[in-house]
């Protein structure tokens, strides 16, 4: 995909506090398909094991199962999300990649896995979700 | 139930990281049941139209359900997790409920809802959330 | 309710051949909410260790969370569907109940839960689940 | 895979009295994969519309995904099972593919999916699942 793109995204994605607040990174938005990339801070996002927080594993695959309908349909608001959590997440980075299984009208469905690099390139995957997303209508601008 | 409890579910809690950062209080936590709350921050909690970030949604129904899981069976970790968002998350407060529909010796079945607190005392119903809990078995200490 | 619609909604059901088959039995339908029975067969409705088949239960709270939608919106289909299997489902007879949640313009959320009927009148919550429907608009009539 | 395997897991599935009614044909089912084949019986497995009852897309799915587990791990259970519905399965015949994603001691995740066989050779993805299965621990033989 084109450097304009991501770079849209990124800044569809920074127009979200909570997105700046975890430093998510855009590698890819096109065709149905995204790539999100979020640095490990161990001091504000662990769970009480010293992992990554199930919050921060959802908000990973939410967003980047958001930016994969995004890249098809425009804006979209979550309506389920579904998340399986394989093993701890565990790593220095987390990648996230998001796939539009079918877009219709009315609902968008997507795919998403979470991975997690730790030392020695070693990269796992740690959680896979599902998410069903709904179009968001502009209203008409009026003038 | 006691505020003795309530303070060591709170100190559970704070051993995470993100839990302190989200300033996570825990109301209850006893008999299946829990309660969690949560102030609101516009400037790092949200998503692009302002709303409460999914992450955090799924954040305070995933704690929620396991505080209500550890109230009677001790540590456990999240295996699955589903979340309906029914409306805009979007208030000054949010209350996650968690409650233990069975507690089996390998899995434990719980439900939460989070509601968000808006001006005027209006509360409403913004997602709801179903989870499956595996209890942590400690290694046997070693003398 | 009254019983006339209780008769609309059986007839419903059993405009579908595979409702004939399981011959469930509309108890109510009105006001977002359902109850549904379902007389167990041996021979034809078990799973490989003889207790209700995963697919019966699913049928049974799909059927259940669809009656208590259409009672508010009318026709609807599924377009998500979960559910927990919390103990063997063994009786000799099946009710599921379903529950709406909240009834938007284009998604409908509901709840259903499946209670299994032993002898001496046992009584035991066997599955939960939670579908997202979706409301059929019917095409435009032609002249 | 060897034909001794598939017809003891077409023994296995044929102990499932609904599976024998369904008359459920496995064609594979070994190191985690397998795929199930379903020939569409109008007269007794519609929904109102026409189509192939969520039910039996349940069944299908569940089974397939529980005899890709049974693979690995032997006989198991579900615990949770998702499932998105993409399209109206609407075909003469369905076929189930199911995936292990991860075999734990206590837990198995897998996924999978139904196709459509329509006229033409057409076939259609309809609908997905992820289901979550605990294996079966057989009491030990007494004597």
């Amino acid at each position: 995909m084109s450097s304009t793109a991501v770079a849209d995204f990124q800044a569809l994605s920074d127009s979200a506090t909570f997105n700046r607040w975890a430093e998510f990174q855009v590698r890819e938005a096109a065709d149905g398909e995204s790539e999100l990339v979020m640095p490990w801070r161990a001091g504000e996002m662990g769970q009480y094991a010293g992992f990554l927080h199930a919050g921060l594993v959802a908000a990973l695959l939410d967003t980047a199962c958001g930016l994969a309908a995004a890249s098809l349909v425009g804006r979209v608001l979550a309506a389920q999300f579904s998340m399986n959590c394989l093993a701890p997440a565990r790593g220095h980075t987390f990648t996230a990649r998001g796939h539009v299984v079918k877009a219709g009208r009315t609902l968008v469905f997507t795919t998403g896995e979470l991975f997690a690099h730790g030392d020695d390139s070693n990269v796992k995957l740690v959680a896979t979700a599902s998410t069903l997303l709904v179009p968001v209508v502009d209203p008409p601008a009026t003038s």
